[in-house]
């Protein structure tokens, strides 16, 4: 290794410790050597996503987060519900490490020719654990950026663009031919509204407030439904049968707007059907809930006949379905638009340090569009 | 046509009309000629199960409903609720004939082999309208019974053995190993009960009462957790931990019933995983909504990670699937287990006008467990 990687690095660990206390800590672990077929990358940009927060907050309540160690080794306490605690019964005691992605240069690299090809280059990578100055990774997780591109770039290289990937290419496989999205002001959101552009895919986007709306619009969006408007279920009805969208992808999860979606797409085969079926239509409508921007539960009225389905949707094992050629095929898409198609933006950079002030944490725990964080882990304070 | 076959018969109607207004007679419609392929049935036995009701009700609020018409010519009439209504506009105006299955003797018969062969025999048959003295069926959906069969014995022939059979293969189709059923003291239930254990399938049966319970276990359960025990959630997560079962059908629709069951279905999962995994186990969990016993709404706490599933189930896109081979292959097997597998107990046996009387109505309408009425259109008044 070169004389300039420490033997030690920060990392950022979430415990959850037996007393329904939440932990989160900046660590001193040692840097690790690089596999034969990995790299070891030092960390310069990885982002606070809401796929991050299960488990950074362990569903702990933030209103109650407060402050202890010291400036150079932070320590966050909160207190985490019964309800949360129940299902964490099996990582009590284990301190884990945190961040789904990231990118950063290539410091180190195993004997292989693989890992060798990468040394010094700028990579983007996923398989958790980015929340850290360093991270060893096998360089099949490893995407190389384009010259030009910067960490910050490259950060977000994985989860939202295989997400949104992954609508269209479940659009596909299950025979639909257009797609309904809610929350979709978000990073991911305007990455498929683009995306939705490109492929020539009829795509309805719900959101919450009007210049979100107003953003969509600006970007091209041809159907925008905002569900604070008192005409949301007449507009979102006249864009479903305007679209035929029959899939829907929900980053909310608790609520009504699963069931709304569901009513409006019944509404909609019903306004071209002939006559009374006693059962419902028979088109099949299908909701998927990949995000659970509102943990509360998620409510079904039922009016849309029997034909209709919700259920969990996740990116990894949708990556299993389509295999590894499916997954090269999404990701060389991902790099040649990566500052275009799939760019992101962030409303801060913080330090691994920042990311545990309690306004910062209290910020990115609300998991509000248009507050994504950017970890710069290469940051000093 | 013989002489003893009238010109005109009776038949029950299922009006909408457009006062908000649910009105059920009883008209006098033309007996019909049976096509080349169709034989004519003398209707001896017809039940009114839960999935005829949403058609005869229409929704209505049966505590609003008022006898009129005559003695030989009852109309009920009952208020319908404006949620209700907003689903019916399709069928405002039009009387409807009900009653999806039923059994009789043939009459009359078209002029093919097929057709003439059953003259004089007793026969199930299923296409709707069977609440009526006669109705003229193609020999395609007749199933002819065995000699020692009553009409009593064929009338529930169809939807409940098929429901039951549906269960089971969709349970295959899907690569489950066992099952969970809720409402399982019905005639269904207990159906479903026999069935799984002769073809040795784990099946867990939930219920609402202790004599439910009692019934089951004497019926040979191994498995039945009744909701209203304090230790229901336990019981249910040790029977899922015992039996793998993935796969639920729920007969009652709201409330949090399905949702208990994932969550349980998840705790078994965890039971017998290692290690902590942040969104919940791999394993899929599937509940398939086929009645609506409570109507009112799916609560789903989503406590159960991402691998989950909730939808409709409805016996004609099922049976779609299988296909005409799959179809006679289950008709089968019901002819050969008609009293025994797939026998079915009644409450009450009542007369068309019986149907319509006002404390007869209300009680099917509860589509309460052990409560199921047979109709017998044959039965003077």
């Amino acid at each position: 290794m070169a004389a300039q990687i420490p033997a030690e690095a920060l990392q950022l660990r979430s415990l959850v410790r037996a007393d329904q206390t939440l932990e989160l800590s900046l660590d001193t672990v040692p840097v690790p050597e690089p596999g034969p077929n990995e790299v070891l990358i030092r960390i310069e940009a990885t982002p606070v996503n809401p796929s991050d927060l299960g488990l950074l907050l362990a569903g702990a309540d933030v209103t109650t987060a407060a402050s202890a160690g010291t400036p150079d080794r932070p320590v966050v306490t909160a207190r985490i519900p019964d309800a949360a605690m129940r299902g964490l019964t099996a990582r009590v005691g284990v301190p884990m490490p945190v961040g789904n992605e990231g990118a950063g240069t290539v410091v180190a690299a195993g004997a292989s020719d693989a890992a060798q090809r990468l040394l010094g280059r700028r990579v983007a990578a996923a398989g958790g654990a980015m929340y850290a100055q360093y991270r060893a990774v096998d360089t099949a997780f490893c995407l190389e950026l384009p010259p030009d591109a910067t960490a910050a770039d490259g950060a977000s290289s994985f989860v939202n663009p295989m997400t949104a990937l992954g609508m269209i290419e479940t659009m596909r496989m299950e025979t639909h031919t257009a797609l309904v999205h809610t929350a979709a002001a978000s990073n991911l959101g305007q990455m498929l509204n683009r995306l939705c552009q490109e492929d020539e895919i009829p795509l309805v986007n719900i959101v919450r407030k009007p210049e979100q709306e107003e953003l969509l619009r600006a970007a091209g969006a041809a159907f925008v439904c905002d569900s604070s408007k008192p005409e949301f279920m007449d507009e979102l009805t006249a864009a479903l049968t305007q679209t035929g969208a029959t899939l829907g992808f929900d980053a909310t999860g608790g609520g009504n707007l699963a069931s709304q979606i569901l009513s409006c797409m019944e509404a909609a085969a019903n306004a071209t059907a002939s006559g009374y079926s006693r059962y419902g239509s028979t088109v099949h409508k299908q909701v998927y809930i990949y995000g659970s921007l509102d943990t509360s539960p998620t409510v079904l009225t039922r009016n849309y006949g029997l034909a209709w389905g919700i259920g969990g949707w996740l990116l990894t094992p949708f990556l299993g379905k389509i295999g590894l050629d499916g997954l090269n095929r999404l990701r060389e898409r991902v790099a040649a638009e990566l500052t275009t198609t799939f760019a992101s933006t962030y409303a801060a950079e913080v330090s691994l340090h920042g990311a545990l002030a309690l306004d910062t944490l209290t910020a990115y725990a609300q998991r509000a569009t248009g507050q994504k964080y950017l970890i710069r882990p290469d940051l000093d304070d």
